[in-house]
């Protein structure tokens, strides 16, 4: 089963020539039978074509095939990104022969210049060809053709069961550099095998998000391609019927998006270091997650924890702007289970040498204690690095 | 009038030996006789020793000195801090044979460790001798030694006429990488011998300040030692009285304020280059500021900044994201006067190419036309560089 997505479904990936870089760069994910889908779209008012596309069609609640591109965000691109948009998808439903409607596009790569379509039509029925002589590899052809700025494929699958039915849900994502939330398209392909009611699928994938992409972007903050699609094919027979099937089926959701949300941010361009932040004791949980927010986007914290700096200085000055009321010297500041400032002051030398050795771990948390409440939050976020510049400086070039 | 402040003001500076590198970190100013004061202080939560203490004193509308350090915040250290703070005011009193009440004090350079205020007292006696047998040089020595990571000291000063007397305002400050307004403390001191009625005084800095360091800042986002102190000792014989004065002395400080917020940006830590983010065309003046901020502090737009590319998308991408409604389809973007992207949509290579030479330029405007109302704002932002990284990564260590 290595390599597999959930029963019924296929992908695959070739080489179309979109991006610069060489590489394959056109994939598409397949389901044998239609599926039931939902999906989560990016909160920026500037929308790409295949977002604006999807919208409309996921509200058919039906989805068979996905075809995904990198090296061209197709946004910003009018009316023609629009039609380019529809081509790709027409074109797919016609190599795989099924209807139009059950096709969706998504993109990711520059912002504002013309698709090239024509390459990618050229290359749709090779795609589709690949597709159907796929033994093994093309889940993973497909996660490393939709990368960008991303250093590695992100695929995360777990198996359940239900009365004795297995199932399995696979989640292919793209995404780096959630350094700030704008920083990257995220895209995050779902597909599952479990029979899952149309009405709980949409909830279901919303709480799943919340919890795990939405917890490494803050305030809507999102690129204008991002999207998150999951398909629900049956075909392994477990059906989700009773509150207890949802609560398995939900818990494994959480932890396929919270597994992919996790490689993202670890993926972050030029990161090193994966940081939990933990904010505590505040008056609320929407309280705790602004602060938690302004902590984990600070750039002066982050580069701190790129220098391995135990600053809980510029930790305790984020909190201070972050928009919520405050008590600084109550503030307890830890690195992992190490006290580096208590009430707001710090605890000296020795505290100091054990959170800088934790902050030479690849991964750790940080928690803030207002000691003002029973409000908590915890986001993700990375240490912003040099290189983290230079690959955004040159980006495009 | 080389190297002067206004009349009756003067200034220097000595080692005290606070900060870890070599060169001057104590500085004093002083005026001959008590003046009218007035300050805006940081709008963080967590505030600063000195802070704390000169938001009391400012209450009485009177100063004659102000004592400031670099190399230690004085922040996060509790009541010894704010014992501290009150030490350095009364040491500098009893030297210069003045109230307590008269002398202020400021501080910034790293948060949360103990002031080290035995070196501090140890020095003011030769700092107060110094100012005293200051000739030319006290004024740019107190701007140097209130620096941190700043490359150039900061000193602007502009003359101005009222019915033939005339005045001078003279403004030192100190603050680098306003990459983000958390990036570092912003201290401002400006004197005047113009005579400034005490209730103008107040609105006239705070309006002041709006027009110019809350041009390069956002949403209350500062540091915690951040202030501008603005004393007017009337020495000149100038007297700011009816409308017309005041209106002389306005714009007058409001440039004097502007061109030393923009030396701030300038100076940018690891910066090279000064960017105008002017957005027109808004509903109203509160949404073209949201949308200029979000463009301004976005890591994407400010990264493709440094590296000299017209990435017109993330600038779009940025405004979607600001939290108003934009139409994408009716946005123009310019550099200078070289239009990018009109009606969303890129304007080809031959823009891009004349957009890229205006990228080259040191200092140039960035103009987004949302064409939906008459709202406008325009703030200041530089590039995000690598040394940019390395500066604040490599910080206290």
């Amino acid at each position: 089963m290595h390599n597999t997505i959930a029963k019924g479904f296929r992908a695959a990936a070739v080489l179309a020539g979109i991006k610069k870089k060489t590489g394959k760069d056109l994939g598409l994910i397949y389901s044998e039978i239609p599926a039931d889908a939902a999906a989560v779209f990016t909160r920026n008012r500037v929308l790409a074509a295949p977002v604006l596309v999807d919208k409309e069609k996921i509200k058919s609640g039906k989805c068979q095939a996905v075809i995904v591109n990198s090296g061209n965000a197709n946004c910003c691109t009018g009316g023609q990104g629009i039609q380019d948009a529809f081509s790709m998808c027409r074109a797919t439903a016609q190599a795989l022969g099924i209807s139009e409607e059950l096709v969706y596009a998504a993109s990711t790569g520059v912002i504002g210049q013309p698709m090239p379509i024509t390459k990618v039509l050229h290359a749709v029925p090779g795609l589709v060809e690949a597709l159907r002589a796929e033994k093994a590899g093309g889940r993973d052809d497909f996660a490393r053709a939709i990368m960008t700025t991303d250093l590695v494929p992100k695929v995360f699958s777990l198996p359940g069961e239900i009365r004795g039915k297995r199932f399995r849900i696979t989640g292919i994502a793209k995404g780096s550099g959630m350094i700030r939330p704008d920083m990257a398209t995220m895209l995050c392909f779902v597909c599952t095998d479990a029979e899952v009611p149309s009405r709980f699928l949409q909830e279901s994938l919303s709480l799943a998000a919340d919890c795990s992409f939405n917890r490494i972007t803050v305030d809507g903050d999102t690129s204008t391609n991002d999207m998150v699609l999951l398909m629900a094919n049956g075909m392994s027979g477990a059906k989700i019927g009773t509150e207890a099937d949802r609560e398995i089926f939900q818990s494994l959701l959480n932890d396929v998006l919270l597994s992919l949300a996790k490689m993202i941010v670890k993926d972050g361009e030029g990161a090193s270091k994966l940081v939990e932040i933990i904010v505590q004791g505040a008056a609320s949980d929407a309280d705790a997650r602004k602060v938690a927010d302004t902590i984990a986007h600070s750039s002066l914290v982050k580069t701190a924890l790129f220098g391995e700096d135990a600053n809980w200085g510029r930790i305790l000055a984020a909190a201070g702007r972050a928009g919520v009321p405050i008590e600084p010297d109550r503030v307890d500041i830890r690195f992992n289970d190490v006290l580096m400032a208590e009430n707001g002051m710090s605890c000296g030398d020795a505290a100091e040498a054990a959170a800088t050795e934790i902050l030479k771990m690849p991964e750790f948390a940080i928690v803030t204690d207002l000691k003002s409440g029973k409000g908590r939050a915890s986001v993700f976020t990375c240490d912003f690095s040099v290189e983290y510049v230079r690959i955004n400086a040159d980006y495009r070039t």
